[in-house]
C-alpha cells in the first residue's frame, strides 16, 4: 500500500477549488474527486470541519452508486473499495453529495490524498461540460429522505439523486454546481436580498462560510478561463417567486425588505421589476465570464408563476447585447407522486426534469441518449 | 325504433357551430355530440360533403373509444351502437377526429338526427370549459399512421389520441379545439401569411371553404357569450418559426413574405417583431371575446426556439392591458421514442404533454386528477 | 378501379379458413386478409350476416391501427383508405377484431373482393408464425370499453388490444388466434363441459354455429399442414378454475356438471383431476397436429390458482409422452390500474402480458424486440 | 448522550439471530435493528470480523434510504443521524445490506448498543411477516454496480434494492432473508451439493463460517416459534438449473456430482427427480417448522427452465401431505434493460418482481398496496 498526496496523483477534480492546491478543498455539492486506478483497493485521506450539518459523500465506481455516507467532523482514512480484480481498470468518483451550507462557520472538507496498492491512470475528459447553478432544487434538497421529513439537513439534500446526475449519465458528461438551498437570482426565499447567488458566483465559493475556507481560497475569484462550460443551467427563480409571499426581511444596514403582490395576487410592478433586471444583470456576469456557453434558464419544478418575469429579464439581455445565444425552458412541475421530502422534488421529479434537459441539450449539441440500464 | 331531428333531442353539441340548427354543422375537430341515453341501440343520420379528405369520426361510449371510421361522401345512417342493455344510461359521443381541410371546398359535415328504441336524459354540463387553439400538433397530426407516413391525410390527424382529448379524461372538463395544421399566429409554415390562427379566429369557421359552409353558417361571428372557457390553451408558434426556414411565399396582393434569419441563424429583429406583435394581439382578440379565461401559451412540442419572442410578445400584452390572468408554459419536446406519423407527435408525445398541461390546470383550478384504468 | 375476386389477389390470407374459397369466410378473431399495394385508394367487398353481435373490424396500414368499425348485416364495399400516394408501395390488414360467438347462427363473415385504382405485390411470410389458444383473455374481452360496461358483446371484445398484437409488433411475426370467451380446457365457466376448446380445435372453426358456416367449410377438418406454427401459446384454465366456484350446470344427455371445492376451498381431487387430464389430453391433440411447435401454456393474468394442476397436467404429458418441447409460463395478473371493462384485462393488463411472453419468445427464438414508437 | 446496551432498548431485531443476545449477532441480509427514538442523535456501537469481504450495512429512516456503507474489521461508533428535531418520533432502521459469505470464517457482525441523547420508543408489529428464501436473486446480488462488473463481492450485493424490501414498503410488512448466492434446492450452481439451502435451513444461521459465528449462536436451532411467517417465499431453483450446463463438482467424501442433460437438452430423468425430490423434501421441512405459512415457490428472474420440474416436486408434496396451502409463481424474466452487475437482475427487475409478488399478496392477504413517493 502506497499513500501519495493528492496533488501528485492524475485525479480529475470535480467542482470549483483551488487547482494543484494539497490538501484540495471540495466546497460545492458534486465537487470531488474522480480516478482511474488498477488496484485491489483504495482509501482516501479525508478531513472535515463541522459544527452542526456533516457532509455527506457519495463513491461511485464505474458510473455506478456505491455508497453514501456522513463524514463525521476530523480526519479520516475511509476505504472507497477493497478486493476488486487489481487487473482491471476502474472508474472511481468520491464527491460531496451535500451541498455547502451558508453560515456554517466551522464546515470545510479537504481531502489530503489517497492510497492504494495500485496505479493510477489518467482520466479523459469528457466531450462536453455543463454547469448548473441553482437553489435548493439544484442541490438535490428532497431527494433523499420520507415525505414526512421537515428538517433543512445535509442529509436529505444530494447531488447524486438530482438532475445534473441523471444528465452526465445520458449525456455522458461533466458536470459542475454552484447552488444554495433558499437562494435566488435577486433575493432569497425570506425576502433577505443578500441570499442571492450573483453575489457569490464570481467567487471560488463565495457562499462558504469561517475563516477555515477563506482561508483555503473559497473568497478567491474564480478562475473561470480553467474550466469553460459549454453550457450553463440556470434553475433559479423559485426563491424570488416564494419573496413575494413571505413577510418582510429587515436586512442589516438596508432595513425591511419584502417583494409585494398587488390585491388580484399579480406582482407589484415595482417589484417585480427588481427580479427582471437581476435576470438581466446575472446574464451579463455569465457571459463575461462564460462567454461561449450555451446559457439555458430551465425553472418550473415547483411552479411556473416566474416563467414571463423571467422571459422578460432574457428578452431585455437578448435586446441590450445582442447575444442570442440564451433560451428558457419550462420543467415540468412537481407532483404528489413526484415529491420527495419536505415538499421538494423527489428523485422521481428530479429524473423527469433531467429527461427534458437531456432531450433539449442532446439535440441542441447533436448527442446520443444513453438508456439507463438495471441500476442507478 | 323511432327517429328524432338533432333539434329535438337533449343533445350536448361539441365544438363552435350554429346553436339549434337542423341539421346540425360539424366543423372543428373534436366537435360532434353527445347524449346520455337508455336505450337498446341507436343510430346517427349524417351528412358528408367531400372531395378529396373524408372526415374521420370516433365514437365514445362511457367515456372510452370505441370506433373510428373514415365517412364517405353522402348521407348516411351510422349505428353507434347495438344490443346493449337498455336499463343503464350511457353516455355516447360522437365527434369529428379529423381536422376541417382549409381549401377543401367540398367538405361539409351536418347531422341530421338520432334514431334509437330508447329515451334521451339530459348531458350534465361540466365543471369547466377549455379552449385549445393551435395548429397540426392540437388538430393531433401524427398521432394515427405508421412513422413511415408523409401523406398530409385526414386518417392521419385526430382528436382522439391529442393533448385535449387526454386532458379532457384526466379533469373530467369539456373542451373545444380552433386548430389547424400549418397554420401559425403571424404566418403559415411556409411564409403564407394568410394562414393565421387570428384571421379565423373570431368566426364559426373562418377556415372552412365552399359555398357550402358558408350557407350552414361558417363565416358567421362566432357567439362567445354562448360558451365562455375557464381556460384557454394557445399551441401555436411552431409555424412561424418554420416561415424562418423556408422559402419565400408569393402572398397574392401583398408579394414575398418571408421571416428571415441573421447569419448567426438568430431572428432578424423586424421579422421576428412581426410574430412578438401577432401574440400581443391575438391575446387582445382572446381577452376581448373570453373576458375571465385564463390564458396559457402552451408551447414546445417540437423545438422551443420560439419560447423568448413568444414571452416577449405575452409580457407586452401584460405591460400594454395590465392584464396578469395569462401564463406561458412549456410542453416537453417530441422525441424519438414519442414521435408518430410524418414526425410529428405521437400519441405518447401528446400524452405526456397532457399530463404537463393536466398538472398545471389541476393546481390553477383545484381539481383532482384521474387515473386512466387499463382502457383508453 | 378494378374489382378482383379475392382468389385472385395475392393477398396473405390469415387465421384458418378454407384455402383459396371465394368468397373468402373469417370466422376466428384476428383474423383476416393482408395486401401490399401501390394505389391511391383500396376498397374491401365484405358480406355480414348476423343476428345480435355484429362483428367488428380493424383496419392497419404499414402496420399501424387506423380503423376500428362495427359490419352490420348485408353485403358492403368498404373503403380503407383513399387518396394516398400511388407511388408508395402500402401494407394494409384488414382482419376481425372481435371473436367468433358460439350460438349466434347468423352469424357469418366473408370476403368476396377488392377494388383498387393500383397494383398488388406478394406480401412475404413472416420467420416465425404463432398460434394463440385461449379464452376470453386471448379474445381481448375487456380491452375495449369503459369499466363501467358489463354487456357481453363484440364491441368491447379485441384483437387489436389482446396480447397478440403486441407480441406481433414486437417481434415482427405472424400470428392466429383460436379462442372463444368463456370456454376452457375441460369446462366452461359455468360448468357447461361443452364448452371446451380441445373439442373443436381440430376443425377449421368448430365453434361457429349455423348452416352458412357449416356450408362455409367452419366444421371440416383443419388442414395443419398448410401452416404449421413455431410456437403454440395455450392460455386456458381460468374458466375451469371458475367452475369450482359456480353452481351446477345440467349438461343435456349429461345430467348436472360441477366441479367442486374442499371445505379447506381446495379442489376436491376428483374433479381437479379432470382438469389435469384435460390438459394432458389437449397437449398430445396439440402435438399431434403440430409435429414441431414449442407449445407454452401461459396463464395468470385473471389469478394463478390453476398453476399447480395445470403443470401436473404437462408434467404428465412430458413423462407419457417424453416431449420435452412444452413449458409453463405465468402471465402476470391484472391489477386495479389494468383492468378494462366487465373485470376482464385492460388494454395496459395485455400490453404486460405480452412484454413476460414477448421476452420469453425472443430468448427462445433468438428474436430482436422491437421497441414501440409514439403509435400503436 | 446516554449509551444503552441493545438489550436494554426496545428494538425491534430484524433477521434470524439470538433473542436478547448482547452484543446481538447480525448474519443475514436484510437482519439488523429498528427503533423509534425522539432524540437529537443517534448512534450505534457495532463490532465487525472479517478477512476478505466486508459487511454493507444501510440505514432508513422513516422508511427511507440514507446511508449505505461499509463497516470495516473493528468496533465502531457509527452515526445514524444528527441535529434532527428531537421532539418528533422518528423511525430508524439500520440493517446488513450484504448477505453472509459462506466459507469466510473471519466475517462476523454484532451490534452492542446505541447512544442518544433522547428517549426510545416500542416498534410495532406489522400486520404480516414474510421469509424470503432464496439464492443470489434474493441476496440482491447485481443490484448495485455498473453492469460491467463481474467481481463477486459483498458491494454489489444488497437487500436495500432487492425484492423483498419493495415489497415491505408496498404492503408495510416485515420481511426476513434466508439466501445466499449459488445455492440451490438440491445443488450449487458448480454441482457443489452441498450448497443447497435445505441443509441449513433449519439453522440460526448454518452457512455462516468460522469459530466466531458458531460462538455467537449460528449454528444452534432456530427457534421457529419465536417468529412464524405468514408467507415464506421461495425463489430457489436457478442454480439447480445452472448444474446441468457446469462440469462435475467433486464433492468430498462424495466424489464427483454432475446433473446431466439428454441429447436434446432435456433434463437426464435421473437427475432432474433429485431436483423434484429436494423441493418436495423442502417444502416438507418448511411445513414442519412454519405450520400455518403460505409457501409461494417463486421463480423465473433468469430464465424459467424449472418451472415444470418445481411444480412437479410442489405437486408431489400436495398429493403426499394433502397440504394446498402451497403455491407457483413465476416471477418476470430479467432483461437487457433490467439487467444489473455481473449479468444478474438490476434494481429495476427486482422491483418489476415484487410488483408480481406486490399484487398477488395484496389479494392473498387482501391488503392495500401503498403508492412509492417521489423517493425511495
Amino acid at each position: 500500500m502506497e499513500y501519495k498526496k493528492i496533488n501528485e496523483i492524475p485525479v480529475k477534480v470535480h467542482g470549483r477549488t483551488i487547482k494543484d492546491a494539497c490538501p484540495l478543498p471540495i466546497f460545492w455539492s458534486r465537487s470531488g474527486i474522480e480516478v482511474n486506478v488498477r488496484a485491489n483497493e483504495l482509501w482516501v485521506d479525508i478531513e472535515v470541519g463541522c459544527d452542526y450539518q456533516e457532509p455527506w459523500f457519495v463513491t461511485e465506481i464505474n458510473g455506478a452508486f456505491m455508497s453514501r455516507q456522513m463524514i463525521l467532523k476530523g480526519r479520516h482514512k475511509i476505504c472507497l473499495y477493497r478486493n476488486l480484480n487489481p487487473a482491471e481498470l476502474r472508474n472511481v468518483k468520491f464527491y460531496k453529495d451535500s451541498q455547502i451550507v451558508a453560515g456554517e462557520e466551522a464546515l470545510y472538507v479537504t481531502i489530503h490524498g489517497l492510497e492504494t496498492d495500485g496505479t493510477f491512470e489518467p482520466v479523459e475528459d469528457k466531450k462536453l461540460k455543463i454547469e448548473f447553478v441553482g437553489d435548493s432544487i439544484t442541490s438535490g434538497e428532497g431527494t433523499y429522505g420520507s415525505f414526512k421529513e421537515t428538517d433543512w439537513r445535509t442529509m436529505f439534500h444530494s447531488s447524486s439523486r438530482q438532475y445534473a446526475s441523471f444528465i452526465e449519465r445520458a449525456l455522458d458528461v461533466e458536470s459542475r454546481v454552484i447552488s444554495h438551498g433558499g437562494w435566488g437570482v435577486y433575493t432569497g426565499w425570506d425576502n433577505d436580498i443578500r441570499s442571492n447567488i450573483p453575489s457569490i458566483y464570481e467567487y471560488v465559493c463565495g457562499i462558504a462560510a469561517g475563516e477555515e475556507n477563506a482561508r483555503l481560497g473559497a473568497k478567491e475569484q474564480n478562475d473561470f478561463k480553467a474550466w469553460q462550460p459549454d453550457a450553463i443551467i440556470v434553475n433559479l427563480g423559485t426563491n424570488d417567486n416564494s419573496g413575494f409571499d413571505q413577510p418582510a426581511f429587515d436586512v442589516p444596514g438596508v432595513g425591511p425588505c419584502k417583494l409585494r403582490r398587488n390585491e388580484d395576487r399579480s406582482f407589484l410592478d415595482e417589484d417585480i421589476e427588481k427580479i427582471k433586471s437581476a435576470v438581466t444583470g446575472f446574464l451579463k456576469m455569465l457571459r463575461k465570464n462564460n462567454p461561449k456557453a450555451h446559457i439555458v434558464w430551465a425553472y418550473g419544478m415547483l411552479g411556473s408563476e416566474m416563467n414571463l418575469p423571467i422571459c422578460d429579464g432574457i428578452n431585455r439581455y437578448v435586446k441590450e447585447t445582442n447575444d442570442n445565444n440564451v433560451a428558457f425552458l419550462n420543467l415540468p412541475d412537481t407532483t404528489d407522486e413526484t415529491v420527495g421530502s419536505f415538499g421538494h422534488p423527489g428523485m422521481v421529479s428530479q429524473k423527469v426534469a433531467a429527461d427534458v434537459l437531456t432531450v433539449y441539450l442532446s439535440k441542441r449539441f447533436n448527442m446520443k441518449i444513453n438508456g439507463y440500464n438495471g441500476n442507478i
